[in-house]
C-alpha cells in the first residue's frame, strides 16, 4: 500500500511514523505548503514535494492520507483531493460531518475513487464504540468523556484568531459527573456539566487581549457551550509546561437489558495517550488499509469508520484472526 | 426481521428479551426438546415449538438463533441448520472456532445462507476489540481480562460431567496482573498468572466427589490451564448464593507509537455485566440484524464478527449516525 501524506504537522510526521510501524504500507511522499527544501522527514525513501505538484502522483500513491485543520482546509482539500486519489481525513467539526461527507461523496464518486473522512480517535473510534454500544443496548443512555488532554482542533482554532502566536487547549472532564455514569446513576448532563475548556495562549506584543479571551469563549462548536478559561503565557512558558500533546477519555454506555429491565449492563472504551496526533495517525493507517482494500472490491464514494468491518482494518491473515483473536 | 429461536435456556431467554427491545425484530417461534406445552416464554404472538419441526418454519424466518452449548450442541446443530437457514450461534471454544467455521462455512455457502459464528462478548466484542487495538499499534501486546463472573460454558462443562447436578463456574482475574498491565509496565503473564476459576458444584447423593473434582481440573481448554477450586455445596445453597449470572472484564492493549516508540497508548474495552446471558443476546441481535442485511446483499457462507461493519449492527439509519454519533 503506497501512502502519500498531505500536510506535514504533528499528524503528518504521526502518519509517517505510523506507516514505519505497518510493513505493509510504504511512505512515497509528502506534500507541503512550505518550501520543500526546509522540511525534514524520517524517511529516506521517500520524496518531499510541493503541494500543488501532488497531481504528478496521481499514479504512485494508493491512499492519500490529508493532514490538515478542519476548520478551513478539510472543507476544501478533501472534496478537491478525492477527484484524483483515494483520500483518508481526520474532519473533526462534528456539526459538520453530512455537510461534509456529501461533498467528498459527489467528487470521489463521480471520478471513481474511494474517500474515508473523519478517522481517528474522535470522530473515530469513539464513534465506533458509541454506535456498537447503542446497538447492543438499545434502553440507555451514553456518554462521552474526554481528557484531561490537548485537543489539536480547539487549539488550532485559537491559534486561527487575530493577535495569537500560539496556543494549548486542555478538555477536561468533570470528575463527578463521570463517577455518577460509571455508578450507573444514568444522570442528566449538560455539555457544559460534562467538561471544562483551559486555554493557554501566546499572543502577539500589543494584541488585544480582552477581545482574544472574548472570541474564545464566544466561538461556537468549540467553546460557546462551556466554561472556558483562558490564561496568557509566555512562548517560553508554553515551550516549557505545554510541549506533550496528551489526551484521552472514555465512552461509556449504560444500559438495562432482561423482561422488565431489570439487569444493568455497562459498556465503557477507555483511552489513554501519550500523543493524541500519533494515535490518531495510527487509527488513521488502520483506515486507509481498509479502504485501500475495499476500493480493490470495487467500493467507491464516502466512506466512514462505521463502513468498516474490522477485519478490513488488520494486517493479520483471516485464518490467523480465527485461531487466535477470535 | 423474523427470529425463531433454537433452544430455550438462559440465553434464549435473554435473546427472546432482547426481540423485545428491538421494534425491527419479531420473534416468529421457539423450537425446545422439551416438551412444547410445558414450555413458559414471553412473547405470546410467537409458537412453541417441538425442535424437530424447525424445518416447517423454513421460510418464515430471517434468521435462526441457535442457543445451544458449545461442547456437544453447536458443533452439530450450526453446520446443520445452516443448511435450511441463515443462523447465529455463540460457539466459545476458542481452540475449536477454526474447525467450527469451515463446517458451517461450507453448509451455509452449498445452500446459499447465511451464518455467523461466536457471536456474544468472547468470543465477541472483546475479540473485535482485541482485533482493532492489535491493528492500531502493532507494537504492542494485548491483554483479557475475565470476571469476578459465571462463565456459562465453563459451568455447562461441569454439569455434562457425570454424578453433577448443577454447577456455578466463576472466572476471577488475579488484581495484581491487572495492576501491572493498566500501569503500561507490559507483563509477561501465563494463563495461569491472569486468571483463577472457582467452581461451586451440586452433586448427587454418592457421587464419588473425587472423580468430579479431577474431571473437572483436568479438562482441557476449559480449566487444565488454571488454579482451579471446587467447592460442593448443597442445591439451596446454590439457589440462595449463587443465583445471579454476572460477568465483565477488559481487554486491554498497552503500545507505543513515535520515530522510536517513546509514546506509549493504552486502549481498554471494559464490561460490567449484570446478566451475561442477556447482554450475550443483546450482541447476538445486533449480529443477527447485520447478516440479514448480508445476506439481502447477496453474501453467502460463514462469517464473524471481524467480518460486519459497525454500520450493518445498528437499527439508526445512516444519515443519523453522522449527524449525531460520528
Amino acid at each position: 500500500m503506497r501512502i502519500g501524506i498531505y500536510g506535514y504537522g504533528n499528524l503528518g510526521r504521526g502518519v509517517e511514523c505510523a506507516v514505519m510501524q505497518n510493513p505493509d504500507a510504504e511512505l512515497v511522499a509528502v506534500f507541503t505548503r512550505r518550501d520543500p527544501e526546509k522540511v525534514k522527514i524520517l524517511t529516506d525513501t521517500a520524496k518531499v514535494e510541493k503541494a500543488e505538484n501532488v497531481l504528478a502522483y496521481k499514479d504512485k500513491i494508493d491512499v492519500l492520507v490529508i493532514c490538515g485543520g478542519s476548520a478551513t482546509d478539510l472543507p476544501v482539500m478533501t472534496p478537491e483531493l478525492s477527484k484524483d486519489f483515494n483520500v483518508i481525513d481526520s474532519f473533526d467539526t462534528h456539526a459538520r460531518i453530512p455537510e461534509h461527507f456529501n461533498n467528498v461523496d459527489k467528487a470521489a464518486k463521480e471520478n471513481g475513487n474511494i474517500a474515508l473522512i473523519s478517522a481517528g480517535w474522535d470522530p473515530g473510534m469513539f464513534s465506533v464504540n458509541r454506535l456498537m454500544a447503542s446497538a447492543i443496548l438499545p434502553e440507555g443512555k451514553d456518554y462521552t468523556f474526554w481528557g484531561r488532554g490537548v485537543s489539536q482542533g480547539h487549539s488550532d482554532a485559537i491559534r486561527r484568531i487575530k493577535g495569537v502566536i500560539d496556543a494549548r487547549q486542555y478538555t477536561c472532564p468533570v470528575e463527578s459527573a463521570m463517577e455518577k455514569v460509571r455508578n450507573g446513576e444514568n444522570p442528566v448532563l449538560s455539555t457544559r456539566e460534562k467538561h471544562t475548556r483551559e486555554c493557554y495562549v501566546v499572543a502577539k506584543e500589543g494584541a488585544d487581549l480582552e477581545r482574544i479571551e472574548n472570541e474564545i469563549k464566544t466561538m461556537p462548536n468549540y467553546f460557546a457551550d462551556y466554561d472556558t478559561t483562558v490564561t496568557f503565557i509566555t512562548k517560553e512558558e508554553l515551550e516549557k509546561e505545554h510541549k506533550g500533546i496528551p489526551h484521552g477519555g472514555s465512552v461509556i454506555r449504560t444500559g438495562v437489558t432482561g423482561k422488565d429491565g431489570e439487569n444493568k449492563e455497562i459498556i465503557e472504551y477507555k483511552l489513554k495517550l501519550d500523543s493524541n496526533p500519533e494515535f490518531t495517525a495510527s487509527v488513521i493507517l488502520c483506515y486507509a488499509r481498509a479502504i485501500y482494500r475495499m476500493k480493490q472490491r470495487g467500493e467507491t464514494g464516502c466512506k466512514t469508520v462505521f463502513d468498516v468491518a474490522p477485519r478490513d482494518m488488520s494486517a493479520v491473515p483471516y485464518e490467523e484472526m480465527l485461531a487466535h483473536m477470535l
